[in-house]
């Protein structure tokens, strides 16, 4: 099946580009409570499931065990814009298990921020694997071995203890099969599956209740992902659109997306689950379509309606900053 | 109608994204040669139609005056870089016609070559409008209006003189109304005007041959494109699709890529012209189009076919530059 127009691309009055995909909003009971487009087709849910690869970390006694706070576990749930506060964070959860930059095998790469990035190339300095909006869950990774006593090195790898830790989460959370056929190389180095849309709905619909979950993993899971809405700074950085779902209305919103057009959200209240990927993989259109179908669920004042109504209809900036376009849900949505 | 699926994107073995998009090739007799998708859906052709832009540029006498070469007109037809020697020459260009970067409209930016733009950065200095993409086409512009003795005050508003000017020749080369209807703003704040993609077809067909022009336009024309064709650096930057393709096949391909997706090119040897869209606006995607329909099209050798494959199907690569993926045309060039 060919999936919807989602997200329209205005220049003036007229539709300039076009953002197809699929969406799909579940309950911890696997009903699909709304689906729009092929929710079943396997899609690489990138960095968007962060917080379900972090479970490991928080169930293994790791976190507890090296004092993390909600702005380490936001952390180790984030694609971080590599600002500072971000950089020094990361490198001081290593210390935790006495540990630096060097055990990490994510990569480098220039803060995503452009403000850091800027300030970074005027110290005459590098990036550093700190810097990779990574850090955070390789850093968890790095502390969950470590706790745990498994050699940490090519903890990246498909087949390495951590990584079937996290594999074997991420399985008993979406309830679909994690295998070898499924699976790529993210960005960071470590192994993604692709399986359908509606697994990570149901999945993050469990996340946010615990149902479905013996008592250990709906404590991990309502931990990491009120962690994240408490300090979602630290999950994204300045300007992004996780931050602004987050702190539009603290507590009753999680967010977080990954690269190639994915989003994964959930709203606690409503006990609800949320996936969609862009077809064509743009982040402009995912963060769109994540504001409009949480404006669609939501009860919501006027202030946080509207705010949600802004964020799903960015504007288009000429470089003198004028507004000559926007993004536009389509109708889908209605 | 839904256009088709003309690049994949996969990670793995798998279909991360696609892309979808149309593409129209003709000749000047406004013969369609290929056709894939809805070519007569009015797009945008953004920065992919410079070269035309420019012709009021050496029609009006203003280029000979101020005795631009190759590199110069290909500035003027460029979305360069920002890379010193870019920056430099808009600069001596605007000193030809006796003005400085204040005269400037196009707005400022950091340069999208990531070493330019750090280098800038070491050197504490802010971008200024000679950095932007568009600063050569916008040198063009003002000296035009300087030679032909134009106010050029708000040079770039629909309305004045030398938009005008470029209307006119979009119009003509086109065979398109550019009308109020059809007008949004561009990002460097001129106007752009959506008309059918099988319009830039022809206009690029007969640019290149000529055919259909008066003496004056066709020898203007074939000095642009030619220009473009010489100096590729300067119509682009370094590790550019538009440098790639010109230079895989010196003085046989004229390419020139626009925002959200567009791509217009020229094969002066068979006559043809050739513009495309990706639906969703996505650059990578283009390029890999632009590769696919001239790799399609071209009289190619060994060397020159693989050169076309290799830019069609450009690699993804992670954080550690391991390859994990690539694009890949879809059996609609076939």
């Amino acid at each position: 099946m060919t999936n919807p127009v989602l997200v329209e691309v205005l220049r003036g009055a007229i539709v300039e580009s076009a953002h197809r995909g699929a969406i799909a909003v579940f309950d911890a009971d696997n009903r699909p409570v709304w689906e729009v487009g092929d929710t079943t087709r396997p899609v690489f849910p990138r960095s968007a499931v962060k917080a379900i690869q972090a479970l490991p970390l928080v169930e293994s006694g790791a976190a507890a065990s090296y004092g993390f706070g909600n702005r380490e576990l936001a952390l180790a749930c984030a694609s971080h814009s590599g600002e500072p506060a971000h950089v020094e964070l990361a490198q001081a959860m290593l210390a935790k298990a006495g540990l630096d930059k060097t055990a990490l095998e994510c990569g480098a790469h220039w803060p995503s921020n452009h403000q850091a990035e800027i300030a970074l190339a005027r110290t005459g300095n590098l990036p550093s694997a700190l810097h990779n909006n990574c850090s955070g869950k390789h850093a968890g990774f790095l502390c969950t071995c470590v706790h745990a006593g498994i050699a940490h090195h090519g903890y990246v790898r498909a087949g390495h203890a951590l990584q079937e830790m996290v594999r074997d989460a991420m399985q008993a959370v979406t309830g679909a099969a994690h295998g070898a056929d499924e699976r790529a190389i993210d960005g960071c180095s470590i192994p993604t599956y692709a399986v359908p849309l509606r697994s990570f709905a149901l999945g993050f619909a469990r996340m946010a209740t615990g149902a479905g979950f013996g008592p250990e993993r709906a404590k991990a899971a309502k931990r990491l992902l009120s962690a994240c809405m408490a300090e979602p700074f630290f999950v994204a950085g300045t300007g992004r659109a996780d931050l602004a779902l987050m702190e539009a209305a603290p507590g009753r919103i999680f967010a977080k997306g990954g690269a190639e057009g994915v989003y994964c959200a959930a709203i606690p209240e409503l006990g609800l689950g949320i996936a969609l990927k862009c077809d064509d993989g743009a982040g402009r259109a995912a963060e769109a379509m994540v504001a409009a179908v949480i404006a669609k669920l939501l009860h919501a004042d006027e202030t946080l309606a509207a705010k949600l109504i802004e964020l799903a209809n960015a504007p288009i900036e000429s470089r003198i900053g004028a507004k000559v376009g926007s993004l536009r849900p389509t109708a889908a949505f209605n």
